[in-house]
C-alpha cells in the first residue's frame, strides 16, 4: 500500500510537487500558511488542514518546502507544529533549503522521536517541479532514502545521496552559488557588451553556441534582453540562499570572493525592488548604473 | 581559384587552424616567432618565411592570431612587419583577442593603405580549432566578411557579424568574462561543498543533471577534481583577456563586481604559478587558503 504524503507549504515548487503526487495516486494532506493557494489542490483530491499538526498526524512521510529557516523552524517547532503530530517511524523530509546546520538540528530533534529523516533540496526550478523531473539532493540515511523513493520518484528524475543528514544542504548551497554566479556572469557580460555598442542579442546567439552555453542562461536571458523580470525563482530567494552559502563559507573559513561580490549585487536590487522579481532582475543594476 | 593565405601565430590555436587551412587545399604561407613551431606545418605543405613582412606579401588573406596586443602592434607595425607587405586590396583578419580600441585602430591603418580589415576572435578553444569548429566574433564590413567565408568555413562551425571594426572584440571580451565567471563559479561552489564535507565529485554529478551544466564546465571539472591543470586555454591569456575586459568596462564607465573579484583570484594563482597552467588553475587558489 502507498504510504500517506503530507505536504507544507504550497509555494510556486510546493503547488506543482503536489499535483504530481495526486496524479501518482498519493493520498496527499496539505497544509500552507496561506490556505487560499490550496484551492486547486483540493479539487484535484487533496486534503487541506488547518495546522502542520494536522498534516502531520496524517502522514507516513510529511515533506516541507517552505521558504527560509525561520519558516523551516516555525512549521517544526511552532505551535501546532509537526513535531507534536509526526508518529514515530513516519518519515520527516525537508526540501526547503536551509543550513546545514538547521538540517543537523532538525535530524537530531526527529531522531529524540523516532522518526526518520531527510534533507532533500531540489534544483529544477518551477518548470523542473511541474514536469516531475527535478533533481534532488538528499542527505540522510540510505534506508530512509530507499522508503521514500517511490515518493520522489513522482516528483523528480533523479536523486544524489550525498551524506548524512545536511550534506543535501551543503550541495543545494554550493548549486545555488553556481546558479547565481552564472546568471551574474552573463549580466556582467550583457552589460559590457551593451555599453561597447553591440545589442546583447548578440552576444547572447555567441553564447549559446560556445562552451558557456547552459541552460540556466538559456532561460535567464531572455528575462536580461526584455528587462522582464516574473518570477520563476524569485530574487528574494536566492538572496537568501547566497546569504546562506556565505555564512556557511565564513564558519568553514573558505574565501568566495566573486560569490561575495555577486551577493552584493543581488542585495542591492532586492533592497531596490518593491515587486515580486526573479533573480534574473540583478540586470536591473545596470539599468540604474546607466541612469536608465 | 583559392586566395593564397598566411597564417602568423602558431601557439595552440594557430598550429590546428592552419593544418585545418592545408586540409582544404589552401595555399598557406606562415611565420611564427619561434619558427621550430612550424615543422609539423612545413611536412603538411605550409611554406615557412622568415618575417611577418613576407608572410604579408605572399598573401591575399592575412590572419594573424598572437597572444596579446603588443605582439599584435609588433607583428603589424614593427621591423619587417604586415604592413610593410601586405598589398592594396589584400585582406587583414586580427583572429587575436586585443581590444576594441586596437582593432579600430589596425582598421583605421589597413583603411590608409587599402587593405579591408576584420577583427575575427574565435572561441571554442583548442577542441574547437582541431575540429575546425571555431566560432567567430566579427567586426568589419560585411563585403569583405562574404570575401573570406570560404576560409572561415575551413575553420569555423559558425561566425557572427557583428558590427563595424572592434565590434568582435567587445563580444569576445564580454564571452571570455562569462567563460572565466563560470569556471570561478564552479571552483567557489567545489571548495565550499569539499569544506562542507562532501566530495567534490558529488558536486559534479549534480551540476551535470543542473541548469547550470555547461560544456566548459564538464572539461574545465575534471582538472579542479584532479588538482591538474595542463595549459589548453592557458591561465596567463584568460588573466590578459579579463583584464582587457575589466578596462574595457573602465573606460565605458561599467561596474563588473563579479568578474572584478575573480580577476583578483586569476592574478594570484598567475603571480604564484612557475609553469604554464590553465586557466582551471585558478582551483589553486582554495588549496592555499586551505593551507595545502
Amino acid at each position: 500500500m502507498k504510504p500517506s504524503v503530507g505536504l507544507i507549504g504550497l509555494g510556486l515548487m510546493g503547488r506543482p510537487i503536489a499535483a504530481n503526487l495526486l496524479k501518482k495516486g498519493f493520498s496527499l494532506t496539505v497544509w500552507n500558511r496561506t490556505a487560499s493557494r490550496a484551492q486547486d489542490l483540493v479539487s484535484q483530491g487533496a486534503r487541506l488542514v488547518a495546522t502542520p499538526h494536522e498534516a502531520a498526524a496524517a502522514s507516513d512521510v510529511l515533506i516541507m518546502i517552505v521558504s527560509d529557516p525561520p519558516a523551516v523552524e516555525q512549521v517544526l517547532w511552532g505551535e501546532k507544529g509537526a513535531f507534536s503530530g509526526l508518529r514515530r517511524g513516519s518519515v520527516l523530509v525537508d526540501s526547503s533549503t536551509v543550513s546545514p546546520e538547521l538540517a543537523r538540528r532538525s535530524a537530531a530533534a526527529c531522531a529524540e522521536r523516532g522518526i526518520e529523516y531527510l534533507d532533500a533540496p531540489v534544483t529544477g526550478g518551477t518548470w523542473g517541479a511541474e514536469k516531475g523531473e527535478l533533481v534532488m539532493m538528499v542527505g540522510g540515511a540510505a534506508e530512509t532514502l530507499k522508503r521514500v523513493e517511490p515518493i520522489f520518484g513522482a516528483i523528480a528524475k533523479r536523486w544524489f545521496h550525498l551524506g548524512p543528514a545536511g550534506a543535501g544542504q551543503t550541495v543545494k548551497l554550493a548549486m545555488n552559488l553556481l546558479l547565481a554566479l552564472e546568471v551574474e556572469a552573463l549580466a556582467e557580460a550583457l552589460a559590457l557588451t551593451t555599453a561597447g555598442g553591440v545589442a546583447g542579442e548578440r552576444l547572447v546567439e555567441v553564447m549559446q553556441s560556445s562552451m558557456g552555453r547552459a541552460p540556466v542562461l538559456d532561460v535567464k536571458a531572455p528575462l536580461l534582453l526584455e528587462r522582464k523580470y516574473p518570477p520563476s525563482f524569485p530574487l528574494r530567494l536566492m538572496h537568501k540562499d547566497l546569504a546562506l552559502a556565505l555564512d556557511l563559507a565564513k564558519q568553514l573559513g573558505v574565501s568566495l570572493p566573486a560569490g561575495s561580490a555577486a551577493r552584493d549585487v543581488y542585495a542591492k536590487i532586492l533592497n531596490s525592488a518593491r515587486e515580486d522579481l526573479d533573480y534574473a532582475a540583478i540586470g536591473r543594476y545596470w539599468d540604474k548604473a546607466a541612469g536608465a
